[in-house]
């Protein structure tokens, strides 16, 4: 098999960036794939298809059609689905010269793993034992939109250094492990997890991390020149952060219960991220001769509080509970840019562009165990009885379950998404060796030329008469 | 009266770009039009007024104001309107020099489009016979975006090559033959259209490929160099885009009905939208040297899933049937921004700026089809027997038609849309050709600075100790 | 005191703007102050604390989870939020090298305000008296945001001109202020004013304005250069633009009552933003030589309908009403941008940065001012008997007045609002004339360089070559 690769990987030459076959096969048979599967598998869900509706109606007495589901999670899904495609893509456009694919891959692999997460996840929750098929309807939207994030947030470390068949390749992998891992954390574990702390960020960035370190460049330095901002690209992945942090609060209230928890999940996120705001300005402040702020903080560590609140927002952590976490984590996610991206570049042959392991990886682990923490502190004083059976799920096999044990089980559940991450990066990142991906040489990332047609700029307009005055001089100079 | 305009023409001047006295007279003369035809026709709908509202809640037995449509309707309106001024607006940004134009004139002709509309839309479909005055309200604002979509479409093809006041005319009778033939589809022909295949895109995409046409500009190739992409401009289409992209399954979804028909129509736009863009990012990477990805293409093509869902989306298409047309779409629309275009170009005399015969025109005549095809298979199988009523609205004059015979008239109303809008184009393209709108000359075309105050780049901080050297051996050159 | 202030002042240096000290110690010092109060203060409301929820729904009778106000409120809250960190601080992105600061200080005094607004509006309007408890939730949410609106307004005035510490000490004061005016306008003069023409844009506009008065810079001109936009600069405020525009019909119904209440108000600001821009555009294109429109103009004055309709949206001020007022405040914004701005500077000694003078100031005045006219007009025939004490609030003490002493009360509140602003404005100013802030000098505003590491420019690789044959040149002549 090796060999195979090894001999394919010949015959297009090595560091061969032509993707010409490779891109759009991968693209049509994976699109041809998703619709057999979609045809064999998938159906409208009771709340979706108008037979299966009518018949609800009459069966569960439903006298109005606004009682559809549909009122009370689909504008949570659009804010969303804005995240996962502005907020996300957006945010990876920094990069002076790669903005069109950091936008525009993204854009490709979330629209690829979107699909094969409703199957996935549909596999492992909702496949119905008798007809054999998946039901879909909005909440597998807002999950399959989930489930694609983990995949974008490990394209986040490889920014720049792989190709577009390499990113596809890992959201298949990102997406099948996700929808794994869930199965083990939320179904077998019975973990709460509605904002995915483990089961997104931990997951995502641990992944995404594992895989980059396999990939390791020891000659990335030959592209530093593109590795880093100009003004507008900067003003651009503002879009992108501002999008993911305000619709942040509807990522870890969009699935939860409806009611109380809902409501609680927005407010407590929407603490966080404040927190996180003032933090991060602060640590970043304080490192820079003069106070200067560093656009690399205010993209990114202002966010950290949402991703730390992604387990325990759904729970009473209280508002000042919500405020500290963000406090916390705004100050450890800019510390990390400041201090632990550099070294694990040195020390550890980690690459990872947009600093994934600060913004994902720890504030992700650090949320699963804060929900932990939270969990295992639950009591009836502050949920009452039914509210802590309410919160935590504790029905059918797990009514005995007290908050204590829910503790534990949530920190475990944390470190099966850290394994899950680095143990299945490690193996997507050997497949991604393989030379036949089309990715860039080492100086040659970062760069869009590579995969795009770059439209040229109109520098000429301002620099030609300067050059004709030059040429015309230099032939008055070779005259003389 | 072609005397009367002629010697105007000749008045101010041909090829005079100067709107100082048009567009002020047309802003506020139409402006004040509007203000007098709203106080006499449009009030308050019953679900907006106070009196009503509190007539209407003892009347029906309504108990709760939380069951105002408004809880029901308003989000997906916000997102209709996204689409409006930012998807639209900023899609037409691509141009290097005439993203002021391509943002500002879409804001300008989409707040009075819309204010029109929902006139015409008012007379047309909700005019009272007894108090001759027209009820708006949610829907008629969702409504009057819609009809607004119709003219911002056209304005794709002209985009570049006329004058703000003659965007204000294409709007004043695009608005006035969307609403006729509407009212011709939806009512008469008794067609279900939800999303807009045939009434918005395809009949949007005919007139203004009309329109264009008429306006033909045989030396357009003076212009040539600013009739491309920078960048940063491609970036900001690309909000446009994604916009447009992400908030598709609120437009196809909007005005569907309550129940399972506004989650169904979502589901199955988001899933041909995903499938979308996997073939055109296919097609655009095969039909470039080294596999490269062209701009253009993903900013449109990967939309013509959602075009083409416009009619079906509502209906029983199944998922993978949505995936299907998706990948059907997705692969015609960049074929035809590879080969139709520059073939309409070169021997239509056609010239289309944005392409918009690849995006609306045949995509929404196609999703026209789609949902002729689908109409006419429906059976009770899938629907049951009142869901065959309740999604075609077989009531009333229409409580004998079959699905058959519904397809048929489905077929029909897409060529009453495509008609409209050709022979409305043709018409209006004449009306434009006046030459008093001040539209641009041959070598004039896209260029901000026709219309705009454009503010002055930096260059000279970079640029002018570089020419100062130049001056000064200049100098002693010609000392020498 | 002062002593105490010149002598720290003299310690830093006058027009130091290092803020390393005092950036990270107000950020730390306030948010840990946060943290503090929210324990000790802050509680979730009945709605998101699943004790609570659960005792609710059994003592109201509450049969389903989805009767929480969160559904009808909570996708308002998220329009609002996107208008306040989007909206206002894209708009605020126009100058050529200010962008980070405009978007990024937005930011953070944003994120500040909205903890000070949740205290500060809970104190005055919820606090139980019982337990000296604070209950927040998806209301408190959009009512703090609305509260940040008013500093974000004033910040307006003083881009460019003040360090983020600066801005920090106006959010505070600004929040603190707001919270007393809007206790005495909507409680004790039991004024309407659901969207703020009043409370929010007529103190805002008004604060900013003296604050920017009392800290006028003489020599100001000398930042002439960079007191300007860009291309690509003004596109980036133009998203701010549309994202105000398009959600201000949820700003003006966001809190507005259920039922006829919310759709009304959105209606009216839909209509009247509408017709703001024709007008806006109108007299743009009149003022200019051959009638090119600017910018400046189609930013922000088409905005004014929305601030004007802050208070009457909620009425029943009839649709051609509506249209009227933004008819009215599009041209009186674009004659302010035009003659009152240049005006002020030079006679009154006050510089407005953004304008918000025309924009905030005097729309927000005109807006509280046709509020005290429609309430005063209000009659029975229009609003019925039960109508009129809904719309109006005509219950308990208030049970007695007449829509004619509401008028009044309602320009009374304009008063209180306009007094606020300035006499506040006016002491704030002078705290921030201590010259220990960090402000930068007069030939050093506008500029991101003070306060950000600024990410270089790529100019070199186009300029070295030049500069290198000028170099060689050079040489050669020396040579010669």
């Amino acid at each position: 098999m090796g060999n195979l690769f090894e001999c394919l990987g010949n015959f297009f030459g090595r560091k061969n960036t032509n993707v010409r076959v490779s891109l759009p096969a991968v693209c049509f048979i994976w699109q041809i794939a998703m619709i057999v599967l979609f045809g064999i598998f998938v159906r409208y869900d009771e709340e979706s298809d108008v037979k299966k509706w009518l018949e609800l109606k009459e069966s569960a007495n439903i006298t109005s059609n606004i009682e559809n589901d549909f009122y009370f999670r689909y504008p949570s899904f659009q804010d969303v689905h804005v995240m996962i495609f502005v907020g996300f893509g957006f945010l990876m456009t920094f990069l002076k010269r790669y903005s069109f694919s950091g936008v525009g891959f993204n854009f490709l692999i979330a629209a690829f793993g979107l699909q094969w997460a409703l199957l996935m996840q549909g596999w492992f929750h909702s496949l119905d034992p008798v007809t054999a098929t998946i039901s879909i309807g909005v909440e597998s939207m807002i999950n399959a939109d989930f489930c694609c994030a983990g995949s974008l947030i490990a394209m986040g470390a490889l920014l720049g250094k792989v190709s577009p068949v390499q990113l596809m390749i890992v959201t298949l992998f990102g997406v099948t492990l996700f929808a794994v891992e869930e199965y083990i954390i939320l179904d077998l574990l019975h973990c709460r997890d509605a904002g995915g702390s483990m089961v997104i960020h931990a997951f995502g960035g641990y992944y995404g991390l594992a895989i980059s370190w396999v990939l390791y460049r020891p000659k990335l330095h030959q592209s530093k020149s593109l590795n880093g901002s100009v003004y507008h690209s900067d003003m651009f992945a503002m879009i992108g952060t501002l999008f993911l942090w305000m619709f942040w609060p509807s990522f870890n209230s969009a699935i939860t219960d409806h009611g109380d928890g809902q409501p609680r999940a927005a407010i407590n996120t929407y603490l966080a991220l404040a927190s996180s705001v003032l933090t991060a300005v602060a640590i970043s402040s304080m490192s820079q001769k003069k106070g200067k702020l560093d656009m690399v903080h205010i993209q990114n560590a202002t966010l950290a509080g949402g991703v730390a609140m992604g387990t325990a927002a759904e729970f009473m952590i209280t508002p000042y509970g919500s405020l500290i976490v963000g406090f916390c984590c705004g100050i450890i996610s800019t510390f990390g840019y400041l201090f632990v991206t550099p070294f694990l570049e040195k020390t550890l042959k980690l690459q990872d562009t947009c600093g994934i392991h600060n913004l994902h990886a720890v504030p992700g682990m650090l949320g699963g165990f804060v929900g932990a923490i939270v969990a295992a502190f639950a009591n009836e004083d502050v949920y009452g009885k039914e509210g802590l059976k309410r919160v935590f799920d504790f029905e059918g096999d797990f009514a005995n379950r007290t908050p204590g044990t829910q503790g534990g089980f949530q920190a475990a559940g944390t470190c099966v998404a850290i394994a899950f991450g680095l143990v299945g990066g490690g193996v997507v990142g050997l497949i991604l060796r393989f030379p036949i991906w089309g990715d860039p040489a080492d100086d040659n990332c970062f760069d869009d030329e590579v995969y795009w047609e770059v439209p040229e700029e109109d520098e000429e307009e301002i620099i030609p008469p300067v050059l004709e005055y030059n040429n015309h001089m230099i032939h008055k100079h070779q005259d003389m």
